[in-house]
């Protein structure tokens, strides 16, 4: 029997999700966009012109802006909207939910103003327990494209996990469970913070030899906060921590490595985020820092991307700042 | 009081520590090098012309090649020697060796023949178990050139540590402690078998979830296998691991990345391995199979990179092999 999949948010990752998808006979892939406009273009051109370009969406899969079209029946929901708009969104397809539908979660972040996770809104505005979260190194313009690519998936049903790891996988596409949804969802929100680091490290000319320290020291750090809010440590060796934090800060497209890497060079930050799209590091810098202030958490690295984001601290001081604390064990430091 | 250190080995990045001790002036350093040409052509030009062009040598450090002259009187040796000439290298100095002077190696890999780490080749040698180990995101024209960088010092003796971190930091190289020998060596010497991984990566042309999925999953492997051998699985999360892991699979200069990536881009095996410098992670492959093999633990990359290397797979196939395994969870796969 066929399984019915709605995709909502035609972004890059949920658009490339649903081509995934629809690879395999036995699905049925509705995807949803949240503008009218945005849906018919998208039918009309059977590509998503602005954030995959050069990409085809099957003739198989069901383009719509209709909240009861998209999700009437269906029987897995992916929500593939950015952390800001996720609340909203939502609201708009609670009066749907009649059942305890398995709802997998795409979105990277946390919410600002609640410091909730995606997974908790979905579960706090929908009433279900049944979320698993997907993440990890994940750049859509690669798995659209067919590129190798390996993520987590956590849940704690362990029985959604595993229908969920059978149902996405394909051999380009490789999923790993794990049960741990609290380390998954911080380690994807927190890694933007890094992320506005490494590009700092960039664009001040410095090495490898920084970078990789930076990435290691950060990772430190991102599991110190994770475990302070009850993650698993290992989570954060996995995909979704310093798997997703090397593309992250590696990859010369993401959106929070270019914010810190035009800080690196010398651009004020006013003009850095005079943008339309801002990079989603910024606000989660702030959260983030109020809470290791409030939890006595040591976090040198995301203190300095945070003074440097939102107290004008100069980039090259914070980097001298930060070489030049007292000496450190590696487990202490 | 002067401290004086006596480095032995005028590699790039013997060169580029004695260069970094120098900088402090209650330091003497001595620079030796198993060749009395080279010694004199590094003394006549002041600069390592072959593997750090362009950085001058200051005057104050004494080059030599003779032995005594090296050692006498100093208050630490810092060994800078591949491991496939450490051996013979340190048999030079076994009559030097007088008292239980403070050693600290910066060699990483295994001796393949052994399988001893590095320093327990200067402990059967020597008799001492005054030993430290250095490590980490470490290119030596970035230290030679005072590009920030981060390390990890590995001492059993807590007092050697945190001596030889005060002495050899500066603002620009800064080290961190770590009581964990056995898994910063372990580390050093398995992160060349994975960047030939990475490498093959590259040269297929996937794109960086490939590459952070690879690194990430190498990572577990490491960790395993320094966990079989009594490592400390923490240091495979710091700067030994991890860190020297993203600087080796990114760096374009690297030797194991480059190999993997000339295999990866079709050219033979025996092409390849056809130059003069052979990257330590080919020989190391084999042996860590061997080793994996028999301690029944399960690494598939590392076995895939022994594969291609010795029993002629395709890394196209390897590749297939990796991402069509068994579906398993993040802790156990």
């Amino acid at each position: 029997m066929a399984t019915t999949f709605a995709v909502l948010g035609t972004g890059g990752w949920g658009t490339a999700l649903a081509i995934l998808l629809a690879q395999k006979p036995d699905h049925r892939v509705r995807l949803w966009s949240a503008h009218a406009e945005s849906a018919q273009s998208i039918q009309n051109a059977r590509e998503n012109q602005r954030l995959l370009p050069g990409v085809r969406i099957p003739n198989e899969i069901l383009i719509t802006a209709n909240e009861v079209e998209a999700v009437a029946g269906a029987d897995c929901w992916i929500t593939a909207v950015p952390t800001a708009f996720l609340r909203q969104t939502i609201l708009r397809f609670t009066p749907q939910q009649t059942r305890n539908v398995p709802m997998i979660s795409l979105t990277k972040g946390i919410e600002i103003a609640t410091f909730r996770r995606p997974s908790e809104i979905l579960q706090e505005l929908l009433g279900t327990a049944n979320v698993a979260v997907l993440s990890g190194p994940s750049h859509a313009e690669e798995v659209a494209r067919g590129k190798p690519t390996s993520v987590v998936l956590a849940a704690a049903d362990m029985g959604l996990a595993l229908w969920a790891q059978e149902r996405l996988g394909t051999e380009r596409f490789r999923i790993y469970t794990n049960a741990d949804c609290v380390g998954v969802e911080l380690a994807g929100a927190l890694k933007n913070v890094i992320g506005i680091a490494g590009g700092i490290c960039d664009g001040l000319g410095f090495g490898d030899n920084a970078k990789a320290a930076l990435l290691t020291r950060g990772l430190v750090e991102m599991t110190r906060f994770g475990v302070a809010q009850g993650a698993d440590p290992a989570t954060f060796s996995g995909l979704a921590g310093i798997g997703d934090l090397i593309a992250t800060c590696f990859s010369p497209h993401g959106r929070n490595r270019r914010v810190g890497d035009r800080l690196g060079r010398g651009e004020s930050i006013a003009n850095v985020l005079a943008g339309p799209q801002v990079a989603e590091g910024v606000s989660t810098s702030r959260a983030v820092f109020e809470r290791t202030q409030r939890m006595g958490v040591e976090a040198p690295i995301l203190t300095a991307v945070y003074q440097v984001l939102h107290e004008g601290k100069s980039p090259l001081a914070a980097v001298q700042e930060l070489m030049t604390r007292s000496l450190k064990s590696e487990r202490t430091g």
